[in-house]
């Protein structure tokens, strides 16, 4: 694997995916060979199986059915977008990976901890992102965002959850941060998009430099 | 749990689904609670699953993803028909489950045995059948008699593989039959139906007696 693998995690309504876009742009300015994917579906297949997923009348999806269409979408992911764009130098930004199905599934709804990084595993084949960043935001502030940026959109499943549901998903990505010091960065998003951008350059700009050394803002 | 739990194993075209049929006719006119299922695809949203995994288009469906979306059907099936069933003291007909994905993912495609055994074990919970009929024909009997039965069949992708594909399975099935004794029959079919069935009645009667005793043929 010769590329860079960088993860945007955080709750709905943080921020990231449009950090995520900056970031993109950015790379697409200087030319960086890079992709853009997200989970859960990156690939044809795998929204096929979101589509299941977050289909609102499936309300009788058991929940280890659910961490198992998981787990098959992030597979089919791994080994048709990410491997690949890897091996072929590229910076993958991919907007959720692991650390959600651990957030969400694991601290969020209580499902066995061991089984989840058991799936994890088996869907990713040990491919662990180089840098991880967390976007943080009080629960409320990420909801006042969600309700103002989109009155019209319609709610998925996930979307409808409790507000203490995502309280338990943040706290759960800020021990993931402690877990794994090495990967992972938290950045405040309480701030305008342009200085959480600045900031997410100071972290991803260097690490881009060790292969590309001639790229800068 | 309450019912029984009774599995019918064997190769493509070995007679298994008929055998089914005709037990679960036995069992409506004895008026005898049961339920008629199979895997892949029992539920509304295992059927979903099973579109994605047979699609001749999905070409490139990576293996471990293949394996995940079963597990994930077999998940929803298990807890959405197989355990209230039982719960219900129903006698459960399954055509294909574990054994099947042993037989055709480990042995007939060679992943990693340790793997499936994983998968299987968080997909069902640990539902293991009460009684598992393997009807066992030879490969070059069982394509004769798709190829007669069938000839305006579609054939989907599984159907496509090898002869030494089924080979390996069959050698699978059986191997599986001398691993567990304790819940493995095994039932030639190079005979007449109505023989087959004779044989079945054998071993599956004094089950059902145990929780219905005045079940007879």
């Amino acid at each position: 694997m010769s590329g860079i693998f960088i993860t945007f995690e955080g709750i709905d309504g943080c921020g990231k995916t449009t950090q995520l876009g900056m970031l993109a742009a950015l790379l697409a300015a200087h030319s960086i060979p890079h992709i853009v994917t997200r989970e859960p579906g990156g690939t044809k297949i795998g929204n096929k199986i979101r589509q299941i997923v977050l289909d609102n009348s499936n309300q009788n999806l058991a929940s280890t059915t659910e961490l198992l269409l998981y787990a098959a979408d992030r597979a089919q992911h791994v080994c048709e977008e990410l491997l690949p764009a890897l091996a072929d130098n590229k910076i993958v930004l991919c907007d959720r990976y692991t650390d959600s199905t651990v957030a969400y599934q694991s601290y969020g709804r209580n499902l066995p901890k061991n089984l989840i990084d058991q799936l994890n595993n088996i869907a990713t084949n040990g491919l662990t992102p180089d840098l991880t960043l967390l976007f943080d935001l009080e629960v409320e502030q990420a909801e006042h965002r969600m309700s103002s940026n989109n009155s019209e959109r319609n709610k998925d499943r996930l979307e409808n959850e409790q507000r203490d549901f995502h309280q338990r998903v943040r706290q759960a990505y800020l021990n993931l941060a402690k877990e794994f010091p090495q990967r992972f960065i938290i950045i405040s998003t309480a701030e305008s998009q342009e200085n959480v951008f600045q900031k997410v350059c100071r972290f991803v700009i260097p690490k881009i430099q060790t292969i590309y050394p001639n790229f800068s803002k």
